[in-house]
């Protein structure tokens, strides 16, 4: 489980779409949310989008890895997917915000990794928040004390990197993607492979 | 600091060369022996030669971050060397048999990082050794058993790389020191490069 946040605008969202093309084995979790259905967002694919009732039956159920509440919507990763996924040998990207992380690493200890973006200064994030050219300085205002408050968080991920560049950010991301990969403990058929090679011969 | 270890042949030589080309802040750390110096050896490069007296004194005034006896000479690294050049910010390669990398792993814990190298299969590992053309058969039998021996230490070691490419295993480890490099707690300054973005603006 591969977790990337970032404060909005430090480009979260650009890093998992490149990480997802580039890497087949990749799936990103959808989360439940009880937030409206936005134009253009896909049930299913963005999001599962659900009723406030449901999604508190899956808080009852304990049927949720991580939930949280964001401005009055709920969020959550739902148990079932990232277990059925993991069992299949895939291995999963999360684009959620420093609550949703430090539950699924308190959760998944050793079966988590989580990196932090950050921008490489508060004025290019403005900037790049800006130049999006949809938003009132009132809502960019909003997003900046949110991405503030996001960076706080900072020192609770395994790893942490300066987005200078996309696609230099982009690399770095993908070498701790497969870094990770090679630790011992996450290689499986290791033993069965070793134990082979002690037998040979 | 940066352990690589593998039975010989199975490519730790080659994959350290190149990465220290590769990498200018990554410096070998020469060990100190009382193994005799063989043709080709420079002392100071390959090894610091000493005597057994020597030796023995310095591990009675715990100089070593770790040391060995191996068939009767003994190996250890310095603490001096490594603790000035950490204090320089340089990262130190080190190779380094099981012994020395369980050591030095229980003394300098999170600051270590170690890979194990993998020959593709047993009988691969003995046509390398034989095609080096220099070795009797009986040297070569006892190489294999030390390589046998080297390799069911294989799970004390952060990482394992197989080799069944010698480029793409560079490549592989190379990324494992790259990712590692942007640990949160490795990544000194990171603290003020967040206190500076939260002061900004």
């Amino acid at each position: 489980m591969f977790i990337l946040s970032s404060p909005s605008g430090a480009g979260k969202t650009t890093v998992s779409r490149k990480l997802l093309e580039a890497d087949s084995n990749l799936r990103m979790s959808v989360s439940v949310t009880t937030r409206p259905q936005r134009p253009g967002e896909v049930d299913g694919k963005d999001y599962h989008f659900t009723t406030n009732p449901e999604f508190d039956s899956m808080v009852a159920e304990a049927a949720f890895l991580e939930w949280a509440e964001v401005f009055g919507n709920h969020y959550g990763t739902p148990k079932a997917q990232i277990a059925e996924g993991l069992e299949r040998g895939e291995d999963f990207l999360f684009d959620i915000d420093w609550q949703g992380a430090q539950q699924l690493s308190q959760r998944a200890g050793d079966d988590v990794v989580s990196v932090f973006l950050l921008p490489p200064s508060i004025g290019e994030l403005e900037h790049r928040l800006r130049s999006r050219g949809t938003d009132s300085d009132e809502v960019i205002a909003g997003r900046m004390a949110r991405a503030r408050a996001e960076i706080s968080h900072w020192d609770g991920y395994d790893y942490v990197v300066i987005n200078d560049d996309i696609q230099a950010c982009f690399e770095q991301v993908r070498k701790i993607l497969a870094a990770e990969r090679m630790r011992r403990t996450r290689q499986t058929g290791l033993i069965e492979f070793v134990r082979g090679l002690m037998q040979e011969g």
